[in-house]
């Protein structure tokens, strides 16, 4: 698993080197399901990219990607979750504030996952049997102090809606926090920025910050407290263990 | 005052450097007036710091700046606005997205603005007879696009209540974002990355962004579309003059 897991974070980082070499080019923008849902041919091609070098090492893996239609499940063999570029918005109008996302599961069993800052050079990874740091550097087992010291994250719609009481949470936090992108957000939990991240999300969204996360006490589930089913979008909290019952004393389905 | 605003440069980022070099240690944290509102040692060191360094210099000039009450009136002789740390709870919870502010005004006129976010460097500069730049680079004109093509910023409570009609245009815009810092929120107007900023705001959070973002064809007004009056809080927006009307057409006081 270890040449794996190397050769993961190899690739991810050729793949980010290829975005910062193409990102000033037309990209080609299209808008899939709204007019906010973006797309670039940079997605596209990142995806391609990272799937081309994975099948030319491991012709029998099998994956799950955001674009296109590679909807392997994780819970049989060996399967890659990739999301080649997470904050696809954030890239086209700020050239910031994305990631590149890939995880890698054997028989439903999470083994590593790598979150990849391109513009910082950030890259989260670990999980499974290896430690999570950020680049070379450890990153910290969650530290508990009381919600009102903890700043929060969720999406905008469900901040406006107050869906599932995120809004009660986040006016009992610190404060909360839109960042635009999942990767982002999760990859500030796992630096001890922030204390939860709640929103709708798909399976390559979750997978990598899901594994990685694990070893330093959080979990990922699905807002009424199940496990996340890594097949469709759910809505999904990012949570440390230790703080799941007091979040979830805000976090439940309004009737 | 080519000198004043070399001088003016020069004790943000020393100000940055004392900040960096004390961040780690004990940060004295209260709460002003909400639990969510925090003041630490640092702003109080900061602000006292770039105040006495300025009186060393220029005995006669004024202040209005965040901590205690310096409060003079930009409107008359030679005054200088400071927020010393803007986006306290960023720095407290996140130990990033704060950054110092200060502008200084002549008879009511801005002659300069600085913005600097320490943890990445970035110090945001100008205005009034200088370029505005980011470092040593010009920062870019405001160049139109439609709105749906623009991220927007705004304060979480704005966004939960739709005031002023804040929701409705996040949902005509490509997304809207929540930073926790005016700071952070205006430098990335000043960098094209966001199309407006919508909030409550004291002077010493908007006087340096009004200042630098003048000559690059931005504005801050107040939601019902008037000058600002750099001395209350107020409801304001930075934006593009040339797509103020656009904008006032979804942000109106709502009966």
């Amino acid at each position: 698993m270890e040449n794996k897991f190397v050769f993961a974070k190899e690739i991810v980082k050729e793949a980010g080197d290829y975005i910062l070499a193409h990102m000033q080019e037309e990209l080609h923008i299209e808008r899939k399901s709204s007019p906010t849902d973006l797309v670039t041919r940079l997605d596209k091609e990142v995806q391609n990219f990272l799937v081309d070098r994975i099948r030319s090492h491991y012709p029998d893996d099998q994956f799950c990607a955001e674009e296109g239609c590679l909807r392997a499940s994780v819970g049989y063999g060996s399967v890659w979750v990739i999301d080649p570029i997470d904050g696809t918005n954030n890239f086209v109008a700020q050239g910031e504030d994305f990631a590149i996302m890939v995880a890698y599961f054997e028989n439903g069993v999470g083994q590593f996952g790598i979150i990849y800052d391109v513009m910082k050079g950030h890259c989260y990874h670990g999980g499974g049997a290896f430690q999570a740091c950020l680049n070379e550097e450890l990153l910290p087992n969650f530290k508990d102090k009381p919600l009102r010291d903890f700043l929060i994250a969720s999406n905008a719609g469900m901040l406006e809606t107050n869906a599932w009481g995120v809004a009660e949470l986040a006016n009992a936090s610190l404060g909360v926090r839109i960042y635009g992108s999942a990767a982002i957000s999760f990859s500030k939990i796992l630096s001890g920025q922030l204390l939860t991240y709640i929103t709708y999300l798909q399976p390559w969204d979750y997978a990598a910050a899901s594994i990685i996360g694990e070893s330093l006490g959080y979990q990922i589930v699905t807002l009424t407290g199940e496990p996340v089913d890594f097949q469709t979008r759910q809505p999904i909290m990012m949570v440390p263990t230790d703080k799941l019952a007091e979040i979830q004393s805000y976090i439940y389905e309004r009737k």
